[in-house]
């Protein structure tokens, strides 16, 4: 998969953050995401922080390359549409997004040439009124009523989650992954099964005869379920071979 | 938003994890999106686990009713699908999902009455071979193949967020939340454009003539797109009289 890690996905902005630890956190979760664009509003312990440098480890450069701005005003002034996080009902008359469709809104935005920015609040009072109001939108995460208490890095995280998930083609989400070998063709699983009812067939599995139909077909679609590898079925040979060689063993 | 809190959900197994503050993150990460069914297997520092307890802080009823259980066979014993949450690959034949596949896929058939569980290996190791071998399918979470560092609490969230996404109704995405009044009719939109308009002519403001209707047009657009309420409109009405009144009043 092609991660964009190029600087041009959504900057991130984050509003007066309070704890060092929590700045590293975020810049993780963004770059987990290739997200790099980070900006800093008034971090309340100054900066450079060690404990937000100490936690980023791994995605140290995300710091590195973070911009400090004074206020809000600044850290967004070149954006064209911001999206503000906040849980907590406002009385304002704005759009609210699913992170969905908002990093789909900021994807195809960005590929119009506009630049987008994410606003985070602090940790425990999250985003000032006059910060929402700034937005062209709310983003609000779908949590639990009772347990609402994402913290600001995981709230990142899902953000640059849905910022990776808009781009994957649709398709994207499920794919056979076949380790051993090719998937077999239908005429390989059907030579198999012919070579398998011709066993059990010397051995009266198939009874009574009226059953036959129903059996035959319970078993065929049994391995036809099992989405099967060229070497699962020199397996499944094996397998075959060896139960009825010591079953003739057996008898002989 | 209905969350699905009841233990109706994906149970949550995690396998060997090490540190205690991980598995109270998980067990806040869970309940963060309403499950509340957690299995511990073989955790490395026993159990009952203090630091376990102090980081699950709000979510401690998810682990008062954890289970613990000596291998991931007991733990998965009742449960009809699994899912193996791995990044690395694998030299193994398996479906692999994307959280959303695999969240969708888990809904539907907790739907039909089926058990489903999700795997969680240890921090650093994670699965080993032979609990991935026992999943139906494998969910990996598209990460910066740069920086895939996902940890424990992290993962556990985003599969707890695509399980509440994949409940709810798909226009759940974009909701107009009108904080102060109601949103304008067309109607009551007209009413003041032709005020203002009436205002404007009186002005000269379209000027000159041929270019009123592309003036007109931009100028109607500009109104509509902004989604007014009804509130919204007595606002602009009343700028509209004070600019004209002290216009008006400085010309006087």
């Amino acid at each position: 998969m092609a991660m964009d890690a190029d600087g041009a996905g959504p900057v991130v902005v984050l509003v007066n953050p309070q704890m060092g630890e929590n700045i590293g956190a975020a810049a993780r979760a963004m770059w987990n995401f290739g997200l790099s664009r980070l900006r800093i509003v008034a971090p309340r312990d100054g900066w450079p922080n060690p404990r937000a440098v100490a936690m980023a480890s791994g995605a140290g450069r995300v710091l590195d390359a973070a911009r400090i701005c004074t206020d809000t005003a600044e850290a967004v002034a070149d954006l064209t549409t911001i999206y503000a996080t906040t849980a907590r009902p406002r009385d304002l008359t704005k759009l609210v997004l699913s992170p969905e469709r908002a990093m789909a809104d900021a994807r195809a935005r960005v590929a119009a040439g506009e630049r987008v920015g994410i606003l985070f609040g602090a940790e425990r009072s999250g985003l000032e009124n006059e910060d929402v109001i700034r937005a062209s939108a709310i983003v609000t995460v779908p949590v639990n009523p009772a347990f609402p208490s994402l913290n600001l890095a995981q709230c990142v995280l899902l953000l640059g989650y849905e910022w990776v998930r808009a781009e994957l083609p649709p398709d994207a989400g499920a794919v056979f992954e076949t380790g051993r070998g090719r998937a077999a063709t239908a005429g390989e699983l059907a030579r198999f099964l012919d070579s398998l009812e011709a066993r059990l067939d010397a051995r009266g599995f198939f009874w009574p005869a009226e059953r036959r139909p129903s059996m035959q077909g319970n078993l065929r679609n049994l391995f036809a379920r099992a989405a099967l590898t060229d070497t699962d079925l020199q397996t499944l040979y094996g397998i075959v071979r060896s139960l009825t060689e010591r079953q003739e063993g057996g008898a002989g």
